[in-house]
């Protein structure tokens, strides 16, 4: 087995990783052990066999991975990070109890500060666990894509979008010049790119959805959508338009490759074939669901039937955390036991749910969640050398079944260093930390 | 709220831990902020606010926990401890070709040396995590027992006891007598107490389990089995017995507040009011039934009908881990998904499982499982000061809903420290990882 390369073979490069076992998650399934990535700029220039990238190279940078697990950075394809503020600020309550008296009341005193530094926490805790990429959902979206830059994070994100006004922007008409402004001023970010973001079908009308819809194809950018998150949600839904929610957004035109649906919790057959025919991308966010007892998402069926589905962990809120290593975990496990069936979501199809399907949901395919030369140079390395990963026998099942975030010890995003060994270089995390707890102090007195 | 304190106010102490939060889950749940516990010998002398313990005492070492949470040590009620030699061997497969195929090969070649380094392995990663007891089944338990000791760790063991002839200790009367001698050598030790463990019903005839049950009731020792972990087994218990799995061992006469029954996954109502009315100890593994598609034990109604339930990880082979901080996450999402109510199993409750309740179920009760005056001082504390624990409302929230192992900084065993600052004390944990490395090249060449 060779590597394979681009661009001039004897160039200089920024940065090594070398002597680890490299997990490239490319078409073949291609691992090298001892693997070396090679990174030149914000791109991957070669992936192979250590000897054979070493010779004759000089590397600016280089990581010994000796006893580490190299691969694709993890993609968050569902949260709203600046919920960071309000981690366990209410659990263990009915759905409505907990948004009425404790969320929707914390969320009003939001102010643009709080949703940056919240956010800049919520990157701070995904990189130090693995995650390079993040799809957000929140109020004040021009700080999150901020805070993310600062961190220096890949970000899909957007302005959530409904029918009653907003505590940032007031009445929609603004929430859509807005959510223009946002995609005009990032849209030669090199990390950054903004999505078109109506909140759900029972906060947003028929003609706020299209005109949504609209919007994001114009823009030809991602439109993102809770989905189907519950019964209720259909129950709600069936009622007002005599369609259940997947159905209405195909009456409304809205289903294609481009729409992004969160959770997917509560379908029928028929909504799984209309997600698989329009090829609708699936963010699943297993542990959210189980904590709100929302129900569990039918992902191995959606996966059989072709559908792409990726992982999220929701907010802060409702999780707890944003460790996807643990939502592996939680995603591989709960779908057994639901299904009765030890066999489904294999820990090689919940590795693929974080990175490449990851990717693909959010319209980076080719771009990120592979280790393949030519792609953006987002890599993460994974301390094995430790009792809670001894022996290994396959590695990907220690990824998904035992490994936490505390286990990443390096992260790269676009060929750039932003965590190593175990320290952030993009941010002062102390003031980050120290910033949420004042605001926290408001939120509860 | 002051301080409450035994034994000679202005003694010496050998151990003071300061400034954290202490949560002692006490009778009356309290909490002192800042706290203090003070420990002489093997016991906790003190426990109240920092100031009222810290005037004038000297104490051989402090511990400052400042951003820390301190809290009894967790407890494991139900794992294979040397299964850490499997660990990822073989996953995602139906139950009886991993078993047969895989397990069950790999404990053909077991010998009582690999079963002592893989303890060890697992006292390696529970005391990392914040586990400083645990309950044990498995072969040449006598090498578990001994690895407890190196490690410093508080365990209740036993030989796995069935019809069949051993890899171990071969026909079962010599199993039988082996447990006796066992439970002969270690009565007087510290740390390790002996169990009589019949595998399962569908191992082992009613008179093994009749004699296994007579022998445990003359030691005065704790009665171990798998119990109705399946619906398979309780299909098979019907047709060999013509009962249920709960119910024939009432007709055996084994049901009673000693008898430590582990899983509970395939119960009716009738079993649950049986082991009710009998207050038999549950051990409850969550993820490893998620894991194996067993089933979910209905553990909200168990608790609500007054069964004492803990919590266990099982053993590495169907987890993969020992994290027991992980494991109250899994348990109290899983329920709240299971029973369509995001109110079940509270944050508190699950606190209460992995502790409190694990030692009555032990038998420990009053000894471990609390931080109060006069008990055993098994005591771990867990760093705070973290991104994905910041900021803090509830800290009981995030010890279940988003710490994991990696944030416990110093464990102490009976009184001594046995991790500190994530360094084993016990233990040269490189030369441990070594030798199972060089064990699973023979599992798997």
């Amino acid at each position: 087995m060779t590597g394979y390369s681009t661009g001039t073979p004897d160039g200089e490069l920024d940065l090594l990783i070398t002597n680890g076992l490299v997990i490239t998650l490319d078409d073949e399934g291609r691992r090298f052990q001892p693997g070396a990535v090679a990174v030149r700029g914000s791109r991957i220039a070669e992936v192979g066999p250590a000897a054979s990238i070493l010779s004759g190279r000089k590397a600016s940078k280089t990581i010994d991975a000796s006893g580490c697990v190299v691969l694709p950075g993890l993609i968050n394809a569902h949260t709203h990070a600046a919920m960071t503020l309000f981690r366990g600020l209410a659990d263990d309550l009915p759905l409505m109890e907990w948004l009425q008296n404790h969320i929707f009341p914390a969320e009003a005193k939001l102010r643009e500060d709080w949703v940056y530094w919240g956010t800049l926490l919520a990157c701070a805790e995904m990189v130090l666990s693995g995650t390079t990429t993040f799809c957000d959902m929140y109020l004040f979206e021009h700080k999150v894509a901020e805070a993310a830059r600062a961190a220096g994070m890949r970000a899909l994100v957007g302005e959530v979008l409904y029918d009653f006004p907003s505590p940032h922007y007031g009445p929609i008409e603004n929430g859509l010049r807005f959510t223009e402004s946002l995609i005009e001023e990032w849209r030669s970010d090199p990390l950054v790119r903004i999505a078109v973001e109506p909140h759900a079908i029972y906060t947003c009308s028929p003609e706020l959805l299209r005109r949504c819809h609209d919007l994001a194809t114009a823009q030809d950018t991602p439109l993102i959508i809770h989905l189907a998150e519950s019964q209720w949600e259909v129950e709600e839904v069936l009622a007002r338009y005599g369609l259940r929610p997947v159905a209405h957004l195909e009456n409304l035109g809205l289903l294609g490759p481009h729409l992004i649906a969160d959770h997917c919790v509560a379908l029928d057959f028929h909504d799984m074939e209309l997600l698989a025919e329009h090829k609708v991308q699936v963010a699943h966010n297993p542990e959210s669901n189980m904590k709100l007892a929302s129900g569990i998402a039918p992902v191995p069926a959606l996966l059989e039937m072709g559908v792409n589905v990726a992982l999220g962990t929701d907010g802060c809120a409702s999780n707890n955390d944003l460790d996807l290593l643990g939502e592996m975990d939680s995603c591989a496990k709960l779908h057994k036991v639901a299904g009765q069936d030890p066999t489904v979501l294999s820990a090689a199809t919940v590795l693929s749910m974080a990175t490449r399907n990851g990717a693909k949901a959010l319209g980076m395919e080719g771009q990120v969640g592979q280790l393949a030369p030519g792609m953006l140079a987002d890599i993460i390395v994974v301390d094995f050398e430790q009792p809670h990963l001894t022996p290994v026998y396959e590695p990907a099942s220690h990824l998904v079944y035992a490994a936490r975030g505390a286990d990443v010890r390096h992260t790269i995003i676009h060929g750039r260093l932003v965590m190593e060994n175990r320290k952030l270089l993009t941010m002062d995390v102390g003031e980050v930390m120290e910033r949420v707890r004042s605001y926290a102090r408001i939120i509860r007195p």
